[in-house]
This record gives structure tokens, sequence and C-alpha cells, in this order.
């Protein structure tokens, strides 16, 4: 096995870069930290490049992409308080529109800004059981930054997730859909809410809620029941509610 | 108005130190960060010791409690990367199993570790209309925790949040009630799920689930529905999904 210990080392400092988006942008890698993360992403056939870690036996199974190397290298090449023990560099999986086709069942979010959200939230669409998630807006979170990836726990390539920047296009991918607006000052409450198939449920972000180019472009508007002392909910929560109504 | 505009200050020293839970309990004591915070608050009664504001106008509301200061010392009493406008200290609001009296609706957590998690069930639970939340076992999260209590976003004090540590206690104090146990492994699915009032729905740490002995004490269990391809959910979004069924 080869081995690295080094934190000087170039491939050790190429690694680094990866925690910043314009680099993996660039290179189309991400980081897959800690074994539960790596063996998700292993078994789903995401392509690891290569892997740093401190346990040979362990990652037996990346055969020759394993890399043995120290604590003090983990520790650099992570994101997280305590170093995890093994570090990978995995090919990003790209999804465009084209992959939005037969999809009956999409979440969209607009502008969404919280890794830890965004991360959550596709785990609970893949859970229950969305066809595709569409990322939406010019300052949306790169669902390939480290703390997403950690919050999905492995649910980031199971369904296509697909980023649209443009009005436009989204009214021309989803314009024969019913589309569900998320609204807090609707009067339609989600206990007694249907709609039918194909559509696109449509969050906004925690700060700024939904767009009026959204909400005007939606078909439906629905709210989550709340006692009136609260004056709104965590994003992954109001998701997590109204994608279980809506999709199971 | 005071002024202090040295982080070697005694005021400034001895709030720092509330960022530890020892010196919370001790004090009995905890940091609001922000306005919104530190303004529902202030709304909702909690007794505000004193703040250290950068924006005298906006924190009028405070009157001789608020202290004019300076970035700086914003940067070193608050916890978050990017400092807030200000940082109050405020008295915590202690419950004892007395304020379980009545109680129909009640949410346990056991040996709950995250203090984002923490919060945001708590932010839930409220909104949905829980009469009370039990925080259970000997390795909980302090809801006083500022990353908790931002997570929360003003919803720590407005319905009781009661601490036991002992098994026979809890065992006395929901002998009568119908109890819950959100298990994965549970053949009974939460669409066609009901349950009787008073109850107290349990849910356990996401590492760790429900230890064995409060499966036991479950007189009824139930589980989310899932497709098989994802293996749990963010425990968060279990309790939400969960709460919202069973509460409105």
């Amino acid at each position: 096995m080869q081995e690295i210990t080094s934190v000087n080392n170039n491939l050790v400092k190429e690694t680094v870069k990866l925690q910043q988006k314009k680099f993996r942008d660039k290179e189309n890698k991400f980081l897959l930290e800690g074994f539960k993360c790596i063996e998700e992403a292993f078994n789903a056939g995401i392509e690891i490049e290569y892997a740093f870690v401190a346990d040979e036996k362990k990652y037996e199974f990346l055969e020759d992409k394993a890399i043995l190397t120290t604590e003090s290298v983990l520790k650099k090449i992570s994101t997280t308080d305590t170093a995890p023990d093994a570090v990978a560099v995995a090919f990003k999986k790209n999804y465009t529109v084209d992959n939005l086709s037969g999809a009956k069942k999409v979440v969209l979010l607009e502008n969404v800004k919280d890794m830890g959200n965004l991360g959550t939230i596709l785990r609970t669409s893949t859970a229950f059981g969305a066809d595709a998630v569409v990322v939406y807006g010019r300052e949306c979170a790169d669902i390939y930054n480290p703390k997403c990836v950690r919050a999905s726990v492995g649910n980031l390539w199971k369904i296509p997730v697909v980023y649209i920047e443009d009005f436009k296009e989204l009214q021309a991918v989803f314009k024969s859909y019913e589309r569900v607006a998320t609204l807090p000052r609707s009067k339609n409450y989600l206990k007694s809410f249907k709609v039918n198939e194909p559509f696109l449920v449509m969050f906004g972000s925690e700060a700024d809620g939904l767009s009026d180019e959204l909400i005007n472009f939606a078909t439906k508007e629905v709210k989550i029941e709340m006692t009136s002392s609260v004056e709104s909910l965590n994003l992954s929560v109001s998701c997590a509610v109204v994608l279980y109504k809506l999709l199971l």
C-alpha cells in the first residue's frame, strides 16, 4: 500500500483545495469524509479516485486506491473538528435537465444557503421517494460542499439533483406540472391538501421564503398548520412534513 | 448608556464563561445572541441581566441593561463565526417534573447530543402544540448551549422543558400515559397510527436509537414509511413528521 505521511505532500495539498467550491467545480471532484460515507459512495458506484486512510484493513475494499497516512494529514484534509479515519476524493455525478424527463414528483429548493439543511433535505427527499430535486437560483449552496455531503449521509447520489438558474428554463421544464408553493400566508392547510402527479413542490430559503416569481408560477398553495406562538419552522422540518404528506 | 470597550474587562470575561455548561449551571444564566433572539426572549418575559450592544437605538427597549460596546468585544463573547450586533445574558427558566402535571401531549428525547437537532425539535414541538418536552438520560445536551438556543429560534421558553435522568422517576410520572416508541423495526406504519391522550412520544438519539429500557416501557410502537434505499432519517426530520401526525 502506498504511504504518504507529510502534510506538505503535493497530493495532500491538492486534496485540501477540494474544500473550496471553485476547485471542486474545476476538478469535478469532491471529498468523502469517514467510513460510512465512503462505503455508501463505493457501494452506490461513485467513482473514487483515491483515499487517505489511517486503517489499512478497514479500507481493503478500496484496493490500490487507498493510501496509508497519519492523523495529521487527515486533520489537514478534513473539514470536521475531529479528524475522520479516512478522506476520499471522488468524481461528482453531474445531472442536467434531461435527467428530469419522466420525473413525476420533484422537489424544488430556491436559493437555499444552509449546507446542513440542503443535505438533510436531499436525504429526506430520497427517503420519501421523490424522483428528483431541483436546486434553483443564483445563490444556491453547492451539494458537494463537505457539510452538505455529511448531512446527506450518503443520499447525495441516489436521485438526480439538477441545478437550474434561469426562470425561463424552469418554466419550460415544468409547464405541464402542478406547481405547489409552500407559503405561510396560504389559506390551504396541509392536512386536507391534495395534488395530482406530475407535480413540483417548491420551498423558499429560511430567510427570504419563495420569490414572487415562483409564487406567481405556482398553480397551488399550501401551508403547514402551527400554533400561533411560533413564527416559522426550520426549512428541513417544513420540507419533511410537506414531503411526507405529498409523497407517501 | 454604560460603555465597555476593552476585551479584558471583567464583565466581558464573566460573559465569555457562559459559553461553558458548568458556568451556565453555576450562574443559572445563559447567552442570547443577536437581535431576533434577544427581542423574542424579552417579549416572552425572560429576565435579561445585561446586554452588550453595538447599536444604541435598536436596543432601547433594554433600557439601562444595554451596555454599548465594540465589535471586538462582541466577537469575543459570541459563539458564531460572524459576531452578532448584540449578546445578552439572561436567567434560565428551570422546570421540574411538577411542570408536567396536566400535560397531555409530551415529547421525550433520549440522550440527544446534537445541539442543532435539540433546538430544532424544541421549535417544532412548540409549533405543533406539544405541552412539554422531556430531555431524558445522562448524556443529554444542554438546552442553554448557544447552538441550541440559536436553533430553537426563540422557542426555548414557551413550553416546559424538563430534564429527567432517572428511569424510576420517568416511570412514576408517565405510568398512566400511552407511551409511543418510534422504532425503525416496528411493523406499525405512521400513516394509519393513532394514539389516545395523554401520551408520551419517545425518540432515541441518531447514533443509538432508543434504549431497551424505553422500548420495554413503551405501550405502542410506530415507524415512518421510507423507500428501501435510505437507512434512516435525520432526528429533527423524524420528530417533525411523527409530531405533525400525532399532535395536529
